[in-house]
């Protein structure tokens, strides 16, 4: 058997946990990382940096064209809405917030599922691989316990995304090889996401989750919260906060 | 009822005849081009005049990025395939051809899906539109008549991808607002689509359907050789090869 992996690298700690996980689990692994203006583009260096750090293909792609397309949203149009304020875990865990961004998570594993097939494709037809020795998986961190806001973070989401992918492509209709969703931290708490990453070495002085881009995390957003919280909960000190004392 | 649609409109015979076709079907209208450095670059020029002339907002989206991504195709990377040279009409319809693009229908219909989200998000959040009184459609071309060996030409894909839409959606999960995909040639044959062309006054003299991007048709590909055989059947002189007597 012979697999291939893409994984969605935004450089934050849920996907940078997902990326060092999919090392493990496929032969060849590419890491794609999606720049579309939003206003924490400072992730894009945190991901550039990690995937080197763990040796893999990293592709930057631009889909600028996202603000334009998913334009009802505060992260895509961020002037058109208030200004974020903290919020309670009780509000973050109600309805879907204002940074939801019309389709991107579909399009994102769109883009990766046509990577996986190329990929594939050329294995069978160009390679010579038996296309019943082969396997496709695309790699993401989405997470039902702490973001059940989400429409895109349900589990049902992503078996109606991988019927789709399937019945769009060559590579199934015609060679019957699925692109496989793999979602391996969906069911599982923040505290556990730290867990799992601190087991797995993964490199979290270079991760970033803030929505903001400014030197240090804002501390307010609902990602710095759930960080926060996973942290607090799983008893370790998170490493981008670690401060050396001075004077 | 208050009803959007984003229509994907390439320039050619098809997409031009559907374009026409949604005009008649909802209150607003959005055409959506998308330009990815393909070979025939010269459709985006007649989907932006046929646009103009059919009065509709056009949108000429920049997906560079997919020669790169879905690049095991011979429509996104010629140079890796050999000359396309004429083929029989069983040549076409058997197997998958060179030029089939990897999930390439799945992308254009999730950018069309953002787009159509953000539109009735809006309508809904801000300008208080009932949900129970709005619907969205997406339309698009395919044909399984004459391109059967495409995968995304199979009526049961836009089946999938319409599920995976709404569950990936807020539109959906939030609002219970679909995004219905609209194929109105799928079972339609060329003569047909050229027949429903005539009864809609589409500018069929502005439609460019080759995959070269000559000053004239090169007549060889599949998609020219499906064109006049589309217009033959019908019993129609295509106007775009009607060439002033000269000499």
């Amino acid at each position: 058997m012979w697999s291939a992996g893409v994984t969605l690298l935004s450089g934050g700690l849920d996907s940078t946990t997902v990326t060092t996980h999919a090392l493990t689990k496929v032969d060849q692994l590419t890491a794609l990382t999606f720049n579309y203006g939003h206003t924490h583009s400072k992730e894009v260096t945190c991901a550039q940096k990690i995937a080197k750090m763990l040796g893999i293909q990293h592709k930057l792609i631009d889909i600028s064209f996202l603000a334009d397309i998913a334009w009802y949203s505060s992260l895509t149009n961020p002037t058109r809405f208030t200004t974020p304020k903290a919020r309670t875990e009780q509000e973050i865990n109600s309805g879907v917030p204002i940074t939801y961004v019309p389709l991107r998570n579909t399009m994102f594993i769109t883009i990766a599922g046509a990577y996986l097939e190329s990929q594939l494709l050329y294995a069978i037809e160009a390679e010579g691989y038996d296309s019943k020795e082969i396997s496709g998986h695309i790699f993401l961190a989405p997470n039902a316990i702490d973001y059940s806001g989400y429409p895109d973070c349900r589990p049902e989401y992503y078996d109606k995304m991988r019927e789709s992918l399937c019945y769009g492509s060559k590579l199934w209709t015609q060679y019957k090889v699925p692109m496989n969703i793999e979602t391996p931290i969906i069911h599982l708490s923040k505290a556990q996401i730290v867990e799992m990453a601190i087991d797995l070495n993964v490199p979290l002085h270079h991760t970033w989750s803030c929505y903001q881009g400014n030197d240090i995390p804002c501390g307010l957003c609902d990602s710095c919260i759930l960080r926060a919280k996973g942290f607090l909960e799983a008893g370790f000190q998170d490493p981008l906060l670690a401060r050396p004392i001075t004077g």
